[in-house]
């Protein structure tokens, strides 16, 4: 079974992201808008049980985390994604890093807080939509107080399988 | 903000839901399969704090709860709406009518606890449609021991809000 972590933003942001999504991003109807902060990663459903007491210990230590939304950005020319980019204080990284050193020690890439807004674009398309986008005026601020433990359904879309609040027992 | 509680079944019943509300619901993209417990009511973004923690107080008095799947049903004449049935023991009832009472102690109609695999068809497709389901084999168990608050987009699809563990301080 698939797992993820992820933080799910205000639903005034995900209003906004999702008015994008429907046109630029084939999965948003798998997911609703979200902040990734472990990428999928496979357990059984008993190992998950050990996973989400780890996951609460670690959420129980850290508090809400303030984030901010000014700019949408590209991955290009990792890949055609383009997000909301998520400007956030060092506890975001610290939470992400302990997220994922608790299970396998392993980051394959430098942390870059998003939210995807677009993806599986040809090189034309991203060009073109990012064009339009990439001046628009974005201004969001939020306080996450909570991160989500989510699994994946065999057609492609993500069920909730826990929450954790960030700083309370 | 529109606000709703519901209990997500196993993996293994959400796919099989899902392998039907793919053909059979329209509302396949915006929810994953679940048997709710509330249906949609309206709060704040304030209130539903204080409405988290009721329950949280409620959950906690409970133990998980078994279900047995073993009929597909139809509300027919009421509506054309096709379920899993499920089978449970008294206390989801009472866990139900804990949920609804906390709030406004207002119960339109009978608890029958099902989760949606078709809706809005017409006559004649339900006819058809549940002619052919209506004999199908159907045999899962499961044990909820943890139900979700979620909240509606702008788009119609649900987001979870909280998940909240059944008889767990």
């Amino acid at each position: 079974m698939k797992f993820g972590i992820v933080i799910f933003p205000s639903k005034k942001i995900q209003d906004y992201a999702n008015s994008l999504r429907r046109r630029y991003d084939p999965h948003y109807a798998l997911i609703p808008p979200h902040l990734t902060l472990k990428d999928a990663f496979e357990a059984t459903e008993e190992e998950i049980k050990d996973i989400a007491e780890k996951i609460y210990t670690i959420a129980r230590n850290f508090g809400p985390v303030d984030i901010k939304i000014n700019k949408i950005g590209s991955f290009k020319p990792t890949n055609n994604v383009i997000y909301l980019k998520v400007d956030s204080p060092e506890e975001l990284e610290k939470l992400r890093n302990e997220l994922n050193s608790a299970f396998d020690g392993n980051q394959e890439y430098n942390f870059v807080p998003h939210i995807t807004i677009g993806q599986k674009m040809s090189d034309d398309e991203h060009s073109d939509v990012y064009g339009s986008l990439r001046m628009t005026n974005v201004n969001f601020e939020d306080t996450a107080d909570r991160i989500h433990l989510l699994y994946q359904l065999e057609n492609g879309s993500w069920t909730v399988y826990e929450t954790f609040r960030l700083g309370k027992e």
